[in-house]
């Protein structure tokens, strides 16, 4: 079976949205999701950007919103911006990895993202990660714990490092096995097809 | 007949993808395209940006090019890189305001586009847009007698200006008759099925 690599950004509006399909939609392809969680933080300040381009210029950020609010609706996603954007989404990301590690990705990182942009939960929140956590079944203090290791922390930062050596820009992008990468949910069918293809 | 408001920008890589297939897909959609060009650099200068956004940020213009590559193969579509990026496209965007008027905008629009990123011409180049019409069968001197006028010229700068004030960022962007703004060559399916439904 064929993988398709998903990079995504826990703070990232579009992410959430491919996040919520890719699962039942790769499986139709017959394609397999690797979930890679990564800051784009890092790339972004390399460009020049102190916050998300959404911020940092205003029309593209209303735009984003509205496309959201039409998107969201057409596929009966809730949507709802939290008060602060972007969030601070590394402990989320860290969580993300050793879920990923135990196969429970999908459910995790859903619960998260719903949390996030369906409520307008603030993730960086620790107890809004329990409740996160405990409404897919995952045992948070062990998760946390998990979490906290120094190879989840020096996996997040090995991942965005290669991210961005990728030529990784912005969140989602999805990596085929043999090199392409597509960025935005946009281009999830044909990441999906490209990949069933190979 | 619901119109929906094709703003593109001769320079435009994604504006070419559209160009080539709006007036078939609004026709099936039962949707009206009017066609106007504005300039970008305005826009992009206003924003701090000296050049495009491809260039500006090497990361985003490497993967825009392979993304084009993709596209153009999927759709049976001639890909090539002019040497010059972004073009100096106000000669053609002031010959596509008189084209508009004419109601021939989409026959030369489209071999602009083919012209420039299906063979790589420079269409900042008079004898480049003088072979363009003429393989359209429109008469050079008088559209390029016409676009010189003082009122193409004001009708371009305010169409530019227009452009910003509606919070447009990028082309293409498909305004509907209600307001709504979707941004990008992937938003026009859902433009002219926002547009059939009012």
């Amino acid at each position: 079976m064929k993988a398709l690599v998903f990079w995504f950004e826990m703070a990232s509006t579009y992410s959430y949205l491919s996040a919520m399909r890719i699962e039942e939609d790769a499986a139709r392809a017959g394609v397999q999701v690797v979930w890679r969680p990564f800051l784009l933080g890092p790339i972004f300040r390399a460009q020049g950007w102190a916050s998300s381009p959404f911020n940092v210029y205003p029309a593209k950020g209303r735009y984003m919103i509205r496309d959201m609010e039409r998107l969201a609706a057409a596929r009966a996603l809730p949507f709802r911006m939290p008060a602060t954007f972007p969030a601070n989404g590394i402990a989320a990301a860290r969580m993300a990895i050793v879920a990923a590690r135990d196969g429970v990705a999908g459910p995790f990182v859903r619960a998260v993202y719903t949390a996030q942009f369906g409520a307008g939960a603030d993730i960086s929140n620790a107890d809004v990660l329990s409740r996160v956590a405990e409404g897919v079944s995952l045992d948070f203090a062990r998760l946390s714990a998990s979490a906290s290791a120094q190879d989840v922390k020096d996996e997040l930062r090995r991942s965005s490092e290669e991210a961005q050596a990728l030529g990784i820009f912005g969140a989602p992008t999805f990596q085929t096995a043999d090199g392409e990468l597509f960025w935005g949910d946009d281009r999830l069918d044909q990441a999906l097809g490209w990949s069933s293809r190979l």
